[in-house]
């Protein structure tokens, strides 16, 4: 198989893009679906923000490095990659927030309706948020499996709340026809692109999407904790009320008014003060992405993991795959099922071949296709072979589960 | 004043740490009350996070290099700075979302009431986030002037929410007093310590306060958009529910339950996943001012403030004082009103003595006792006498207002 890699890697035409991120030697880093590889601009860049604009420009530098406009300008930079136009697209506080903020606003459009839709086993971050606004007696929750979803479509669902890509198995759902039958239901839609913004093509505007939001330390390679982002569709930027009003989103800050009248458009999602060294390490990580093609790394994330399962078959290790068998249908990542996740994945981590483990029995590989090799397809499922054939999963310090993974 | 300043500097026990921050050359920086300088350790400390715990370490480095606990970490490095103790502080999102939070809580702790009571000019932020609880239909907005703060707090009042030194005129509320009277009319307590932690020394458990968030980018040095605080006293720890229930604040984040189970104590603060890079930023700003000490820091600001004040006498500038005379009664900044404030601070700026202008018409100078020498404040004011005198600042280009200031 290798021998297969190299020649794949030798034709790939973003092969020259691993160079551009740090990659650690002897790490084969099927995680970027958890926290991306940083970008080797990124230091350069943050060094210029913290000893430049801040530590020589201080407080001249919300207008004289643009910090001011951080928020709208990255925002404006990701929205062509997920079918939206720039000014319907913001960089603010994190997926959780956002979604709070987008929820409420849903609720407020849709009075009379209380019940937020989504599905069991979504990311748990999406199912809190609507539990929040149920603690505060604004919201009801309702979960609905996959396939009963559109009968669940009633009149008192206000919106649809899904993961576009399944933080556990990849698989995608439908957004046109889901957000379709949402609208014919008279709901609203918010989709969370955070498992699949970055990694493949999406057309919120064609789909006729209201609401979304997304995560910049994954695919977008916008290091630990990264802002996220936010979508409203223009036709409702006149109508959105949120809660979350605090003085960055208000029509004009600097009047220090008691009064608060929100921002034109998305701007009214901002809240606080924008964490500047985070939105301009998130910046790198967009501007990266862009440059290599949204088209060019579904295509080569497809490839791969189709590659994976080739190997897999070869080495006739019959993994129990979680995800779509087709790759049009998931996301950028294959899981596995197996009663010994945990210690496999853990095996696999001491051999330098980074995966993760997601409760109770899940085995993800994330294939970020803006700095993998064909190669490391090869080498990582050697290894995963070789754990599972010497057993070595089953070393006792492999086995015991730690608080936190 | 130049030779007596020479003297207090030589004097002044704190001297050294001036060369612990960068002060870019030619500025005389008035406004460390809006975004602190630059600690000299900070760029280091960012490039081993970047480079060596994200670009090295990645996923890894949750547990690893102990991402995972760094909310708590900074918070109780700050709780001894403001009176609390290390289990009742944490560091997450912004100012204005930790109000959000907790206003929702008091509201939850005080079913029947839904008056949130502050004083009308207080930071606008905070009188906004009433604000979007009000159109969520939870809250009431209840403003009263300070001196009728008092007679305000009736049955219907849930919380009291002021801001413990006044953004533009530094005056200090009486935060015992307050407390009292509030916790007498059946009412809890919320202070924004953003224009006071860090400056002066605070004793929220001694004050009896309940709740209480502050900034990270001013007087802690932590950069611009650095997060914030949030304290929750010890005795509400298990009666607090907040609405912004993400994922980090579940009791087993990584369960990944369809359930929201509150963390313990503050931890149920956390919303998403905390920004490392701004994190990390932001404790070599809280470690810095712990190591110089607060009660020292707070003795400096008022020998700097009441010896910038005799300087302006012995100019024989008669500038409109709103800041308390009495330094007890004020935060590190002394604010003056003239019509023509925002004029004069930009002459000050071009000429490298950087204050700041809040509307509509306070010009506000900002002490910050760890990096500013008393030869500053002579200069300062030798500047500013200059600029009234030449009447440089009716120039064309200092008098055009621009949209952010």
């Amino acid at each position: 198989m290798i021998e297969r890699a190299r020649i794949l890697d030798a034709g790939d035409p973003l092969a020259q893009y691993r160079d551009r991120f740090h990659v650690p030697e002897g790490v084969i880093y099927l995680d970027g679906n958890s926290l991306g590889c940083l970008p080797k601009a990124t230091p350069d860049r943050l060094v210029e923000v913290v000893q430049g604009e801040w530590g020589e420009g201080l407080i001249r530098s919300w207008n004289a490095a643009g910090w001011i406009d951080l928020p709208q300008r990255v925002g404006a930079k990701i929205a062509p990659l997920i079918g939206a136009q720039p000014h319907e697209v913001i960089v603010a506080d994190s997926v959780s927030v956002n979604l709070f903020k987008l929820i409420s606003a849903a609720l407020m459009m849709r009075p009379g309706r209380k019940v937020v839709l989504s599905e069991p086993g979504n990311f748990p971050t999406d199912i809190y948020m609507i539990e929040g606004l149920e603690a505060q007696g604004l919201a009801e929750r309702g979960l609905a499996s996959r396939e009963n979803l559109i009968d669940a479509l009633n009149d008192d669902v206000a919106l649809l709340l899904l993961t576009h890509a399944h933080y556990k198995t990849g698989e995608l759902f439908d957004m046109a026809a889901l957000t379709e039958a949402a609208h014919q239901a008279g709901a609203l839609v918010l989709w969370d692109l955070s498992h699949s913004g970055g990694a493949l093509p999406i057309d919120l505007n064609a789909c006729g999407a209201d609401f979304a939001v997304g995560c910049g330390y994954k695919y977008f390679n916008g290091g630990p904790g990264a802002p996220a982002y936010a979508f409203i569709a223009e036709r409702h930027h006149g109508d959105v009320r949120q809660p979350l009003s605090g003085w960055m989103g208000h029509a004009r800050p600097f009047a220090f008014s008691d009064d608060y009248e929100p921002a034109p458009g998305v701007d009214r999602l901002l809240c606080g003060t924008p964490g500047i060294l985070g939105l301009a390490a998130l910046e790198v990580g967009v501007d990266l992405i862009a440059e290599i093609g949204i088209e060019r790394l579904h295509a080569k994330s497809q490839a791969l993991s189709e590659f994976f399962r080739q190997c897999l078959a070869e080495a006739d290790l019959d993994m129990d795959l979680v995800s779509p068998s087709d790759p049009a249908k998931r996301g950028s990542q294959l899981s596995f099922r197996h009663p010994e996740a945990y210690a496999i994945c853990q095996a696999l981590i001491a051999r330098g071949v980074i995966g993760d483990f997601r409760d109770p029995d899940i085995l993800r590989f994330g294939f970020a296709p803006a700095y993998l090799r064909f190669a490391d397809m090869a080498e990582a499922v050697r290894h995963l072979a070789e754990v599972l054939e010497t057993g070595e999963w089953q070393r006792a310090e492999f086995r015991e589960r730690a608080a936190v993974t």
